[in-house]
């Protein structure tokens, strides 16, 4: 009993059997005696066939104009859900973005909420009706409609959890919750019952995108419990949590990232100040440095090399290319052919021979580790791109998680 | 120079190359000077598709819910026709109803205009930029989002035009104007210059349904001229105004409609109330009732005939059936297979040789004329069905349109 905010992603919705399969999950939450709100994504590729439909006219459309025509995408899918309940013999009303008090800032096509009015959702949860909102939508202050960007859906399910002091938020997706290792590479990958913030965010971080680190980031902040889940299977999912219980498990979660690069700077001058250079000119282009290494100095030069995001790669090797009077360096190099693998878990930084356990399993499958970072809850490699599965699955072998 | 609004079907816009085509026609009438409105209806089958994908899921979904769904027709139609008009390298905004400030009733579905907040509107005017405004649809003043019925679009246009005191109201269709026939029917069919609104009205009712009654009515009620001219060729169309100037033409079109049925009352009492009963209770149901026909009593009752929509036949039927009691009648006989014939023209009150010509072609033609009626601007004829295209024609022939 209380207030359950639950959200369904493009392919739970994207045709009328799957529709009444989530007004089925609706209703049953509701009979069981609670208030719900539920956040709907746009069905299956009508996202992708708006874009179409708008590149066959200009390819280079104001994004402006751009989310007034994504935010329909949501708006079909919240008419044909009520439609559903309704069915079923339900009290239900659908709200748009503008209509759930969604006011966002200005940044067409990935708008951050500011906040919601939530007089109207109160106010129709207050008369016993089921809720539901379009996801990934807004509007600014000048009442023109904005969309939230990648992952956007789970932010507002986890906004309007925030804001309306929910007891829960269930994000139902195609998979059944969060592993310990990708389930179609790792036999033995294990589902979690819990896994707190922190650890949530390391591991969407490097791949294991089953929830936007917006999202987390977010019910971090308002400590709001969130729940991964199947929205095919009834089963208990992944709850995402502040702090989880003690459990056996060292680590939470062996993930690989192969969309980062790897930028060398080669024969670098051996001067104060270099490196604020370099990360300081890549930082003013917002682009993230991840793992760095650098040499030490053999005669009056050295090597730098750091890992950035795949799509940055481009840009990155741009601004390095602006520093070279600075840098005097024999050469930068660039390799993509590079994957990173990383093992997470709140209770590594106390256990010294993680990392050690870590590298063993590595070295025994013959693999080589180019670059090495960790932090209070995670352990990064850099490895060759060929090598990465079967490193994961060497790592979750050694760890038996 | 001055303000225009311009307004677009929905096969005005059915692909890329259509909505490139109405950019160009907006564009060239605001590089000449004018400031530009712009309304547009949803895209070709977008309407039928989404009303197929409701009922999937539940053919008696509420008329809220429905709004909802189908006012996403009309949004995507403006953000596609804005960025048409972005890569023209004109300034543009697109605006939803709720953002053009079009306030109506509650009656999800069919829904009439209260207001229009127009601020947003004059706002993005005085910037300069043209404007592309979502017809058909609006919200109420619970901020849910309704839908004005058959010929909305055409209604929103008038509507703004009225509000914003535009100099010209121009509806593009796939027709070059209003013609004294239907042109797929009789040879010599004319395109007329102008028209004025009652005759519009007449015209419309019969069945020439370029222009819905709602636009035409809220034209006349506000002065707004009309303009009604083809989205494909660049050439002028049919102005509806006032008054217009006068002309050798007497009539100004003949039309059919098929979409009539005749009931026949006969052998009822002939006693004073009688007809008061009858049309009363059929103006309860809203029926409208057209050609009546009452014999003259030969014994102690009298036969009444009368048309009324074919829609709207059954339901007609019914309250003659609970009226049983009172009329006493003899039989009660129903007739679809029966087309109304009609002349429009503002001259044909004072003119007695109108009529007699129209019955004379009738008659050369060898067509039975079942009921007539005459109002200041029209005369109207029952015949059989099979006669109607050939009793066009004659009449069309007699008055040398």
């Amino acid at each position: 009993m209380g207030l359950i905010v639950q959200k369904f992603g493009g392919s739970s919705v994207r045709d009328a059997g799957r529709i009444m399969n989530v007004a089925k999950t609706v209703t049953d939450t509701y009979a069981a005696g609670n208030s719900v709100m539920v956040v709907v994504s746009a069905q299956g590729d009508t996202t992708d066939e708006l874009i179409e439909k708008a590149h066959e006219i200009n390819p280079k459309a104001s994004k402006r104009e751009m989310d007034v025509l994504l935010s329909t995408g949501e708006q079909i899918s919240i008419a044909l859900l009520a439609m559903a309940i309704e069915k079923l013999g339900y009290p239900v009303k659908s709200l748009t973005g503008w209509q759930a008090g969604f006011v966002t800032d200005s940044t067409h096509g990935n708008s951050r909420i500011r906040h919601i009015n939530k007089e109207r959702l109160t106010n129709e949860l207050d008369k016993g009706n089921i809720v539901i909102v379009a996801g990934f939508q807004g509007v600014n202050r000048y009442d023109d409609i904005t969309t939230l960007g990648r992952g956007g859906s789970d932010t507002s399910a986890v906004a309007l959890a925030a804001v309306c002091h929910a007891n829960l938020c269930q994000i139902y997706t195609d998979v059944d919750g969060i592993y310990t290792a990708d389930p179609r590479l790792v036999k033995s990958a294990r589902k979690l019952d819990e896994i707190s913030y922190d650890e949530m965010l390391e591991l969407a971080s490097l791949g294991a995108q089953v929830l936007h680190n917006r999202s987390v980031e977010m019910a971090k902040k308002y400590n709001v419990p969130l729940e991964v889940l199947s929205s095919l299977e009834k089963k208990p999912g992944t709850v995402v949590k502040e702090v989880t219980d003690v459990e056996k498990l060292l680590i939470k979660g062996v993930a690989k990232d192969n969309r980062v690069a790897r930028l060398s700077i080669i024969g670098v001058q051996d001067v104060p100040g270099i490196a604020f250079k370099i990360f300081s000119a890549l930082a003013a282009r917002k682009i993230n440095v991840d793992i760095i290494l650098q040499s030490i100095g053999r005669d009056d030069t050295k090597d730098i090399a750091f890992t950035v995001p795949l799509d940055d790669k481009e840009e990155a090797l741009e601004v390095l290319d602006g520093l070279h009077k600075v840098l005097k360096a024999h050469e930068i190099l660039s390799d993509d052919n590079v994957t990173k693998v990383s093992i997470v878990g709140a209770g590594m930084a106390t256990n010294p021979g993680v990392a050690a356990k870590m590298f063993e399993a590595l070295a025994d499958a013959n693999i080589n580790i180019q670059m090495i970072s960790t932090s209070e809850i995670k352990i990064s490699v850099l490895i060759e791109k060929k090598d990465a599965d079967r490193a994961v699955a060497a790592i979750h072998e050694a760890f038996a998680v």
